[in-house]
């Protein structure tokens, strides 16, 4: 078979769920299969039997919850490194995958795959540059400028950055590492401690979702202000309240004031922070997206 | 003349002066000259006559102090947008020289230029990733990504992200657009502002300085979370205060907290937050470094 016209395949390795995919894009999806995230030793063998009775693929795409290591240089590019995960840590995901699979394999973090997917075929489709902020059981982010997700030391962790405390709240925040950093304050195990139900059983007009936007909207100045996107993609499953979005917008214009003059943030803040174009597939796209990347050598070489 | 063999002209426009160089580099300046920045009508002129006295010259570079157009497809490309400065707001400064010039232009802000200056020839030397951040009359930043400088909807400014308070410090911050944006509370005129005097005039045991570390701290952290570089290099006429490194290499490492699990970070952080290498002449170099770029015709193109 010839490799173009083979689809290929994609594995979005999440802190909940590995998810499988056999795709060529969002319009031609194969196969796919969801499996909790268990101990390595019961997952991947999972994972792999699933690619194993949908072969022929071109190559293989991971989009692996993090902290992984993405340098294709280290002895321990493609493990995931840190995790209090139990049975992950220091897992040679990259590996075991690319000895049972023996195709090519691009390798980068969940968020920075979601970034990639949503660059390749959703809101930010051909854009120099776009950055993807997912909110959920953590914070994340990740960038593609000129076609190219950011990545440098190890890579971007844009939930940790210090926000300013929105006045009166008191909240001490609940980031293991750093309390009240962005991920500490508004990600959705922040709010289920502030308020003492699940963010998503908050009706609408509770104060706390003002409170979330208020945060939402530092971490889109901050963003703006470091890295002048062309758009700021809120995913993840906070931003299911799509309520959530008008608030922002407002706060980030405020924030702003005026100082950043183009028409984009003045007149059409709608276009510039927008909800994700793939919704929850934008991670396992983008990990189509990467095995795409790996089979044209642009992805995982050392 | 052979093109390859020609030197190329620098003009770094700043705030307060206009540098102009005739160089291939740090080693090789083979002319330069200062003009306070008056009224276009004034400056412009005597940029021009250095400029045509020391022909020939292969490609310009400008380094503009901002904010400033460098969309090449928008009809105000390298003018000098909004500014406060008397004569300036919406001059045509590439334009103008390239008129009067006659040479291929290269165009960015200054504190892009600068960062370009140090990746070519300077601290971030042939790295993958650096940011580069200006701490003096206001605080800005420029980031080289895989030998690009990032631009996006418009420049970074990222001098106006949102830090938290210092406990205990309650100085409304002085920047017109945010009040106490990061510029705000910590460029030279806050300090000022704050304390009485200019900083310069504070003695290195001042409690003024911690405060400051602190502050540049917060920036590092959000820099390094957001962007993930091999090394953030401050400049700019505050960080000549050489005692500042120490403590916010410190202050860096308590905020990170062990997140980001580095070497660089953990154990040789002084190798990651540095001083330029070519001290008050990263944005000029950087002007050189346009002008070569220009040429290599990978710059200022629509």
């Amino acid at each position: 078979m010839d490799n173009r016209r083979m689809p290929y395949a994609g594995l979005e390795a999440g802190g909940t769920k590995f998810v499988c995919l056999i795709a060529n894009g969002p319009e031609e999806i194969f196969a796919q299969a969801r499996f909790p995230t268990g101990p390595p030793s019961e997952t991947l063998p999972k994972v792999i039997e699933f690619f194993e009775n949908h072969r022929p693929f071109a190559a293989l795409g991971i989009a692996a919850f993090g902290p992984c290591d993405l340098d294709p240089r280290s002895p321990t590019y493609g493990y995931i490194t840190s995790t209090p995960k139990p049975g992950w840590e220091n897992v040679d995901l990259l590996g075991t995958l690319r000895r049972a699979l023996a195709v090519p394999v691009g390798f980068d973090t969940d968020v920075n795959a979601a970034a990639l997917g949503e660059w390749t075929w959703g809101a930010g489709k051909g854009m120099d540059s776009v950055v993807y902020v997912t909110v959920g059981t953590g914070i994340g982010g990740g960038a593609v400028l000129s076609g190219r997700v950011v990545h440098g030391l190890l890579h971007p962790e844009m939930g940790h950055i210090r926000v300013p405390r929105v006045p009166g709240d008191s909240f001490p925040g609940n980031c293991p590492y750093h309390g009240d950093c962005l991920q500490g304050l508004a990600a959705g195990p922040a709010m289920e401690a502030r308020w003492g139900s699940k963010a998503e059983e908050l009706p609408p007009g509770h104060p706390g979702w003002d409170l979330e936007a208020s945060y939402l909207a530092l971490a889109v100045n901050d963003l703006t202000c470091v890295l002048s996107p062309r758009r700021i993609i809120l995913g993840g499953g906070i931003m299911n309240q799509r309520h959530l979005f008008p608030r922002i917008r407002r706060e980030a214009q405020k924030l702003l004031n005026g100082y950043v003059r183009s028409p984009l943030i003045l007149e059409r803040i709608e276009d510039f922070i927008v909800p994700p174009a793939l919704d929850d597939r934008s991670g396992g796209l983008g990990a189509i997206a990467l095995a795409k990347l790996a089979t044209e050598q642009k992805w995982g070489q050392a």
